[in-house]
């Protein structure tokens, strides 16, 4: 039996609720990602949306991009669909029908239940038992079994299982949290086979075909009258099993799915090929879990004191890993991974920021494999800085399967570049911990030198107080419209200039030929090597006569935002209080911003400039975004403040699964999960992983826990991390290296 | 015959670009206006769409606004609806079928009149007349005239005259200059009646009814056959003529329509009544005409030099006049008056800076009911500050019947709060030239009062610096999305509380018991006046070293933009270059900002200061907004520059005629009617009305012409001022007083 703290459990007996936390439940491989809906067929649309996405399986959406074409993720076939009537009465969840109702995720297994008891109109009592896992050995395959069984008296009972192409989108086309309803359909149904189903995008003209296949067994127990027919559609493959079960009497359907797209190769062919040689559901299942205690083993935190925390880490963790597209370097991870609709499956800034360190440290393959898909966009970034007069790489904002800026036009994204930098920052950072020179020559060193370039080319050089601007910019505070010297983006961009040096230099030096290639590829010069050299040490970081680092350099000038009139509860100031227009106004930080900067450099920065500049943006942070309290809790507990950082933690640790941003109907927030990791391990553990390499951990653990083991990937090494107190204890697991 | 100078004419050959000129041959009387459509029904929807606009006739629109329902201009029926056919083929516009072409708007009278040679397939050729006016005598009548003659042999004929309520928006529903095209469908038809229609918005629940009828009369000489009958449908009320001329015979169509609706009372009734006391088509004219005379006699400015330059500028002058809303102060005048869609005729600051002059200061009744129309929003303009957290009274940027915000979310409507003072600024200049003192204490005071105390509330003092700042605002040049201290918004809003102070400080001396009454419903207290007291000569404006005045306090610190790659023709930076979101980037001026500021505060600033901004903001400006060429010229003149004045002159004279922004076919650009009119009266006449009361003329005429003269209304007098070169003759109309 899984241990409590590997159980996320709910026993929710409000079912109109239940939509809201299918997110919640998501199970995924990076293949796909799979929404907990259920499974069996609900009386009215909402109820059977389904909620399956595939990475990089994109539609036509609904607003207007500022280059090329908006998109959507597409939500696929809802392969898990099943119809269920019990003496000829539709299964359905409503109040009064269901007890003793569980939705149990075992993470450790990676693995979704939901069991309850049904009871007719006639009084027949049926047992229910659902279960299913998205392959993450086998990641074209999937499994479902479910379980009926007669509680009572004998029941007829009618199980259709199938594949129902007749989904349309959960209508979640903007970043405001609406409630899922039925919106656009993006596929056309090509053909209904036997057993599989073909489907194409074609709300696009390179839309994907999508091709899927089951493979169902019935097996039945104290039952008689057994009979299975085809129950196909035009939208839909399936079949009919129907029996008369005896009190005690049960049925169990078992369901091995496959599934391919066009972005594999020959869809069909695969499908064939895979279901030909599809595992048993119990080989299928004992490969995955066998493949889940591999990744725990690599990226479990442990933690004694609170076996809670313990959980909520798990969950954070969990969806994490589940989520990285490892095997297709086409792909990143989108702000809400393939979790929901919301931000249309987009990958943002914080995947480098947020999450990437994760992935560095516990799964750098997966790491490379997102830097990778950055190197591939890299044309569509120089692109995007020629168009707006720039040189370099400008990468985009909002950016899909080719890199093109998806932001709507108009709100921005033109001053949001510090996603540049990120981007350059993730990668040293990766170089620095991994020393994973191939990488670098191969896809690096080209990523950071177009950067840099951008950067050059975007700012300025005043004379008189000689030093280097950047002008025109929102950093990490989505509340500024516009501002300029944002020391987060000037730090940031001075570093990608630093690190394009670092990296041409080590080339230069230990892949001489490859180098020169590749510099005259890209027409550098000797001359732009040394403008990029005047940069270093002359960019300027507004502070405060105090020495306060400040968040841009007329932040002070703004007048004083009132906090009890505009922030007094969970919603966000411009939901209700004033428009998102005035904030520029006011001293408000919506999301920390100097607060991330200082954790990231923290060798930049003395401890002294990190207190004072809590003290004074944290009372000023209204925490409008899920990218806001991971920050605060990591420089908390840096700091020694555990007991605020603690409660910063539970604030990350707990959002998803207490959705107290009231959105996680639309999708677990990824960049948090990956807050929620570096909260632990870069705050409580105090590991600093410097850009030079270095690893160095000063802990401070919350009074609740009494200690904290994890392994770190580093250098090409794993090493174990124990924590107790303010003591850690450093282990190289790949040699007797221990500290 | 009327002189050249007094008419507009077009021979346009391609009928497919004839849309893009109706704006141009507007007619209006205030309560409405009518494009210059063609009157004969058409083949195809496109061009059988009209376009009567009415004042304070709105439904509902396609956006979202920021306060209340997002309204458009309704196009009303379509009384000057009619179907020809010769020979049973129908009149229609096309090539090969029609020769002498002429449309020609006669500004001296008022009057549209078209006039053609139509051929049949049959070859049968008909001369057709078409005579059109919209009463400014009686503003709730028009007229309309058709002749139709047999040029060759005889012709059977059928001419169908109605009130056409089956119109259609032209869905111009954005600020883009979009084609007309058939949109959205705004009116009910409730009954049509024998001679008379009604119909209603249905898109808005507070729709207002229309009420329209016509008299028509057929007179046929050289014909036989005449038969009349109904020719009504469901959404048309109609009479068809039929006969036969011989060659030389003709046929006279004379319509006199009436219209009313529901915001003028019991608009059913009302109809009743004037379509039984209507005068005859020939009376009619006649007063239209005599009222025409006097509008002339007042404002009427006579250049001689130039007829072209006459022409193009009575041309100006004529829009404005017929569109001025002043029998009806709930109404103010539209960005394109009630000749297109476009901002759907809103109200905006353009109105009390660009056009509100030209009738304070020939036709200052017509300003008074304007500045009433913003007392009536003040209720509105209150509400806006006080959600914004401000005190006072806060204007919308874009004002519909009931003041509130319609400008969309998240444009920058925050920002843009120059308006409020623009309104004060107008205000003050209005009872500077008119003394009239009975308006400042019932209306003025109360806006002055209201609008100083938002302007005290959106300030900061900087102790340091000894100064008050205003940040995050726009002004006038639109390129910047928030700039902090920009000059033109801080002097208008000091200007603002200074205005306040003088017109309490004289109603409490000379309507002491008014002001008592004012000074308690506002709450008004010693400490307030205090307060503001403190502001004036402490307003920061910001300057370079060299003493220019900066359009903001950043101004300086932007990227240069390269103006030969931005901007290469008539186009907007914007809609081919880079988006404007790039555009705080450079030092870019979308249109006059401080070239405005300057003219209106000529007081302020020395020549010298003038002649510094000139020289730099002129080659930095794109004058991509029509309320651009008339500062420069306005200035360029006052300094002397008169080549360069001439130059911008031309460019705001010709604007509509010669389409030169590309966009008039969405309507005329009152603002630079406006403008025209001060670059010539405070430009080449050196007019200046400062707020103090003085008038000053110090005159610069251009070397093409020989002299200009013009009419303005001071203090109660009418002044004729005659400008031969540099020299001005001033002569006092009303008393016997000369300069």
């Amino acid at each position: 039996m899984t241990a409590k703290t590997w159980l996320l459990e709910e026993k929710i007996g409000d079912f109109g609720k239940r939509l809201g936390r299918d997110a919640v439940f998501t199970l995924g491989n990076g293949y796909l990602g799979c929404r907990g809906f259920f499974d069996e067929e609900q009386e009215g649309a909402v109820e059977t949306l389904g909620g399956i996405y595939m990475g990089g399986v994109f539609g036509a959406g609904a607003l207007k991009a500022w280059e090329g074409m908006h998109r959507e993720l597409v939500n696929t076939p809802n392969f898990l669909w099943t119809s269920i009537k019990v003496d000829g009465e539709q299964l359905l969840q409503r109040p009064g029908k269901v007890s003793s109702f569980k939705r149990v995720l075992d993470m450790r297994r990676g693995v979704l239940t939901r069991t309850f008891v049904w009871t007719g109109a006639a009084g027949a009592k049926v047992k229910v038992v659902f279960e299913r896992f998205m392959s993450v050995a086998d990641i074209h395959y999937a499994g479902q079994r479910i379980t009926l069984q007669a509680v009572d008296g004998p029941v007829s009972l009618s199980v259709s299982a199938g594949i129902d192409a007749g989904v349309t989108q959960h209508n979640m086309v903007t970043t405001l949290p609406l409630p899922i309803q039925p919106g656009r359909r993006q596929l056309d149904v090509l053909a209904v086979g036997e057993d599989t189903i073909e489907a194409k995008v074609f709300t696009r003209p390179d839309g994907v075909t999508i091709d899927e296949g089951q493979l169902l067994t019935f097996r039945a127990e104290g039952s008689s009258g057994e009979k299975v027919k085809p129950d196909s559609t035009k939208t839909r493959v399936g079949a009919n099993f129907s029996a008369r079960l005896e009190k005690g009497g049960a049925v169990t359907m078992t369901k091995v799915v496959a599934f391919f797209t066009s972005r594999d190769g020959d869809a069909k062919a695969l499908l064939a090929d895979a279901l030909a040689a599809a595992p048993s559901y119990d080989d299928l299942l004992a490969r995955h879990e066998a493949a889940w205690a591999e990744k725990w083993d690599s990226a479990d935190i442990e933690i004694e004191g609170c076996d809670d925390d313990q959980r909520a880490l798990r969950y954070n963790l969990f969806q994490l890993m589940q989520a990285a597209p490892r095997h297709d370097s086409r792909l990143s991870l989108g702000a809400r991974g393939l979790s929901g609709e919301m931000h249309e499956g987009s990958v943002f800034w914080d995947n480098e920021i947020f999450k990437m360190p994760f992935f560095t440290l516990t799964d750098p393959e997966a790491a490379k494999s997102m830097l990778i898909y950055r190197y591939r966009t890299l044309e569509a970034a120089k692109k995007h800085a020629k168009d707006l007069w720039f040189d370099g790489a400008m990468y985009a904002w909002k950016a899909g399967v080719d890199g093109l800026e998806e932001t709507e036009v108009g709100v921005g994204a033109y001053y949001a570049i510090h996603i540049v930098a990120d981007i350059a920052y993730a990668l040293r950072q990766y170089w620095a911990m991994t020393g994973d020179d191939a990488f670098l020559f191969d896809y690096g060193v080209e990523i950071l030198l177009e950067t840099a370039r951008f950067w050059k080319s975007r700012m300025q050089f005043d004379k008189k107080a000689g030093r280097y601007e950047i002008r025109a910019v929102r950093g990490p505070n989505e509340y500024d419209t516009i501002v300029h010297n944002n020391a987060y983006t000037n730090v940031f961009a001075e570093q990608n200039i630093r690190s394009a040096l670092e990296a041409i230099a080590k080339m230069r030096k230990e892949a001489p030929e490859a180098w020169r290639k590749l510099a005259g590829k890209c027409a550098f010069t000797p001359a732009e090597e040394k403008s990029w050299k005047s940069v270093l040490g002359r960019m300027y970081i507004p502070r405060a006569k105090d020495g306060l680092v400040l968040e841009d350099d007329a932040y002070l000038l703004r007048a004083p935002f009132d906090f009890k009139r505009g922030k007094v509860d969970g919603r966000r100031v411009v939901d209700w209080a004033l428009p998102l227009e005035a904030m520029p106004f006011y001293q408000i930080t919506k999301q920390s911003d100097v607060v991330t900067l200082m954790n990231l450099f923290f060798d930049r920065f003395t401890e002294a400039e990190a207190r004072k500049a809590y003290a004074f943006y944290e009372p000023r942070t209204v925490h409008d975004s899920s990218l806001s309290f991971a920050p605060h809790a990591v420089m908390a507990a840096r700091l020694g403040m555990t007991d605020e950082a603690y409660r910063y933690f539970r604030e990350c640790a707990y959002l998803d699964i207490a959705d107290t941003q009231l959105n996680s109907i639309s999708g677990v927030h990824f960049a948090n999960l990956g807050g929620t990791w570096q909260a632990v391990v870069f705050g409580f553990g105090g590991v600093r992983a410097s850009l030079d390499g270095t690893l160095e951990v000063k802990p401070h653990l919350p009074s609740a826990w009494k200690s904290l083991s994890f392994k770190l990937h580093y250098g090409g090494d794993v090493l174990r991390i124990v924590v107790k107190g303010n003591k850690a204890t450093v282990e190289n697991l790949s040699s007797a290296w221990t500290e």
